[in-house]
């Protein structure tokens, strides 16, 4: 049964006493998800500040126990919610191929434009918005809730830009197109900022709207520098 | 008597009621300021969610009712505290000097390093930091909040940026350094994100630290581009 499992399916495993009930795992799944569905919906309707494990339990139909024996914490339900959320719609995204990471297709312009506005609708996702701001406001003043947060879902994205920008630094330096890859003394670490740090700052105060003009734009602009170019 | 204010006096007349009670002016800036402290020094020390009205009212020795009759509510107040705190600072800053805006000495690249280097030490100040990520998190999930925030601190803040890089693009129009310069057809105020967005994204999430040499790279980055200079 587990190697016809559909890839879309949250694996089990990721529950934390999946090791203690392994006679229950399908019922702990649903319990799981359920929990999950619960906690995201609570915080998308009444915010995080009353989005207590009391909230999630009567919601999703699990003694609060239950939820105490998984996690520690409503944050950290919250944050494992949040990223079986994320992963579903990676995979949903993905249309079954399996691709994971940022595209290479030879034209770095292109393939960041094409994630940049990925990462646009996403942003604009009702469906995300409020657990993505609820996290986020979180992590602004619980340090060890944002340490988890960078750790488990926002520094594996941010490895897809180094990644990515270390392949246009090795196809520069083997006859790629120069104009449109990466200088190779630069860190990509801190690169790839230039690029998603714009985004996530109007995101988060909502200082303009986040199109994909904009995500276009900021892409021109990080490339090719603000001074004027020789 | 006015006139001998020193420019680092707060301005009596930004409490809201000032108009209703013009013979206690002295009173109410005193009462106000101990507001202001009050309600820094408790969101620093128990966090947004216990910096009530009434716990800013007992710490600094005034009734609730004082504060309910200058502002609408607890995050009125701190955005109030917070401004004056930044006002105070850049006072303080200036040296007495009387100057505001990013300095333009003709050399934009080492102009926004210096700004650049001046905004990290005040992201990694401790006077800072906590109201500025409570403010920060509480705009985040609350739009009335982010949007007053917007409005009346970082987008005067970002406009002086827009000041600065329309001098260089008016600059290397009639004969200024191009390769210290901005590009003609940029718009400056996408321009900027890639200056604040990079490090209000590091401070906010707690990616990495927040350094001198981080903000000097930032701006060698946005300046220059990523993509090699042909």
């Amino acid at each position: 049964m587990a190697d016809s499992v559909p890839s879309g399916t949250p694996d089990p495993s990721r529950a934390p006493d999946s090791s203690r009930a392994p006679d229950s795992s399908r019922r702990s799944e649903r319990s799981r998800r359920a929990i999950h569905d619960a906690a995201l919906a609570l915080v998308g309707e009444v915010g995080y500040a009353k989005t207590t494990v009391e909230a999630i339990a009567a919601r999703a139909g699990v003694g609060k126990q239950t939820i105490y024996r998984w996690w520690p914490s409503r944050a950290a339900v919250l944050l494992d919610a949040f990223l079986d959320l994320t992963e579903r719609a990676a995979q949903v995204a993905e249309d079954g191929a399996g691709a994971t990471g940022i595209p290479d297709t030879g034209d770095l312009e292109a393939d960041l434009k094409r994630v940049l506005r990925g990462t646009v609708d996403e942003l604009n996702d009702p469906a995300f918005e409020a657990p993505s701001r609820a996290l986020a406001a979180e992590g602004i003043v619980d340090p060890a809730l944002g340490a988890e947060f960078v750790r488990r879902l926002l520094e594996p994205q941010l490895q897809l830009y180094v990644d990515r920008l270390r392949a246009a630094q090795a196809a520069g330096g083997t006859g790629g197109d120069q104009a449109a890859g990466v200088r190779p003394d630069l860190d990509p670490r801190i690169a790839l900022e230039l690029l998603v740090g714009p985004l996530a700052h109007r995101w988060l105060l909502r200082t303009a709207p986040l199109t994909h003009a904009y995500a276009d734009t900021i892409v021109d602009y990080a490339l090719y520098g603000l001074a004027p170019r020789p």
